[in-house]
């Protein structure tokens, strides 16, 4: 069995997270992440405060276990589904695009741990000085909203920079980045890619194809020509025509934004391969076939301990 | 001490290699890290025998042990100066920036370890078959010419691709990052950016102060418009205006790449720190001091060593 610092502050039997990917992490596949041991998490995503709740309540009556609300601080109901996180008293709330720090008083008040995902030293300090439990650093090799640093440069220089316990995301995809992220200084891992293939995720079965197909050059990320909204995805016909069209010379800001709307939900409800956007990470490649979350886990965990255990054969 | 297939390889003390660095690694600097039980590398860079010949011969009189030399493939001397590796019969050509499977058989003809840098599954793969003794496989992290990868999402799918020893590079400046990197699977690592600020590292002092004074969020990518030939670098005067003519309507592939010319050799020769390129890694942010390369190949493996000695404590 693994133990680190997050096993112990949250009573889970693995330092793992599932990310909190919007269009894709609910209920069900929150609750079969907790119920198989690691942190499941509930996308908050752009939906209003009613979508969260019931959310919420399918996951309790699916686990008795923790879990944990994943809240886009960008969303126009950001501040609905706040306040619902802190009534419903979630055991975890993550944040991502966006400082946290205004809402930390009224969660931690609730009694819930706040662990922000960042993507730079400065941010992690500012979440550890809030009152953040623990801080997701996340690489831009992670699918979806990115900054620009990435696992294997990020998650030391934030380790050496806070208190706070430390977990890896971005890259990480079995038990081989799970001992890595321990080694760079991690008290956990969070994983978004692998999860996408868990059998008790709902997404499209032609998103899950595009990652079970994807190799190590299958991702781009588009976003980054106007700053802010730097985003890895799979390469298609979609991701094609945004990149082409945001270097264009008449593209600007508003109008590359307006271009993303609704991609993800083509991706995630429709499957369609074509003009969907299907976020996922540059670790998609390692990602082999659909499993139970449960088995995810166990897999994940137990190569991670094997490989824990076999240090001494690298010193003489 | 640690032990892996490449200390084995090349009867080296420490799994570490110097990158070679062009304007940087020379004679004196690979010799130092050799001499510190490491690999050195010079660089060939874009200059003619004469000076391989030169710095070869340099680094024979400072240490009996083996070093490399890194030929860069799209250098216009670079038929010369491969002749020249296989004539000097050093003990290791690493290459960069292209295919050298030209170049393989001249090389391993003459007994030499030809390890090859890579940045996708792809060219691992074609290395093997070409016939390296090993490869390094190197993430988007690193600075100077750099792929898509990172290294934490690269390592694993290359070692998962061939069957032999994988060398991780990017990101790495101290033991967790050597200790990660065997965790996913990698025997060794190169690191450029530490080694930058190694004593016996010519280059000019100001370009030593722009990487003890980076932080996390210091460098930037230049170069991918129009492909090829991203570039990680400090950021600065020179890169903030080679980003913004990159991005503006009237630039062609033509003027940006002139627009480079000179501006590493203004950063390793001038220490112009306005006008310069200062290339290096997302890592610069862990490296706080001038030290002989000895002691930091020895602190690095101190360091890993310890953690990988430690890691009972991470199972109950």
């Amino acid at each position: 069995m693994l133990k680190t610092q997050i096993t112990d502050l949250l009573s889970i039997r693995y330092p793992i997270f599932q990310g909190g990917m919007a269009w894709i992490a609910d209920g069900t596949l929150a609750a079969a992440v907790s119920e198989g041991g690691g942190l499941g998490i509930i996308s908050a995503m752009n939906a209003d405060g009613a979508y969260l709740r019931g959310q919420i309540a399918l996951a309790r009556r699916l686990t008795d276990r923790p879990f944990g609300v994943n809240i886009m601080l960008m969303s126009p109901y950001a501040d609905e589904v706040a306040q619902i996180a802190a009534e419903e008293g979630v055991a975890v709330v993550t944040t991502g695009a966006g400082s946290p720090v205004r809402f930390m008083p009224a969660w931690t008040d609730a009694g819930i741990r706040v662990i922000p995902v960042v993507a730079s030293v400065s941010m992690a300090v500012m979440c550890a000085r809030a009152g953040a439990a623990a801080v997701i650093a996340e690489g831009q090799e992670s699918g979806g909203h990115i900054g620009e640093a990435t696992t294997m440069a990020l998650v030391p220089q934030v380790v050496d920079a806070v208190d706070i316990p430390v977990l890896a995301a971005g890259g990480i995809a079995d038990g081989r980045g799970l001992a890595a992220a321990l080694m760079l200084g991690a008290q956990g891992v969070q994983m978004g890619t692998r999860f996408l293939a868990a059998a008790e995720c709902g997404v499209h079965p032609n998103y899950k194809l595009m990652v079970l197909g994807a190799a190590d050059t299958s991702t781009i990320v588009t976003g980054r020509r106007f700053g802010g909204s730097a985003c890895r995805q799979i390469k298609n016909s979609f991701s094609r025509n945004f990149s082409k069209f945001e270097f264009s010379a008449d593209a600007t800001a508003e109008a590359v934004a307006e271009r993303g709307v609704g991609a993800l939900r083509r991706a995630a409800l429709d499957g369609d391969t074509k003009e969907g956007c299907f976020l996922a990470g540059q670790i998609a490649g390692l990602v082999k076939k659909e499993q139970p979350a449960a088995e995810i886990l166990r897999e994940v965990a137990e190569q991670a301990e094997s490989l824990l255990k076999g240090t001494t054969q690298w010193i003489v």
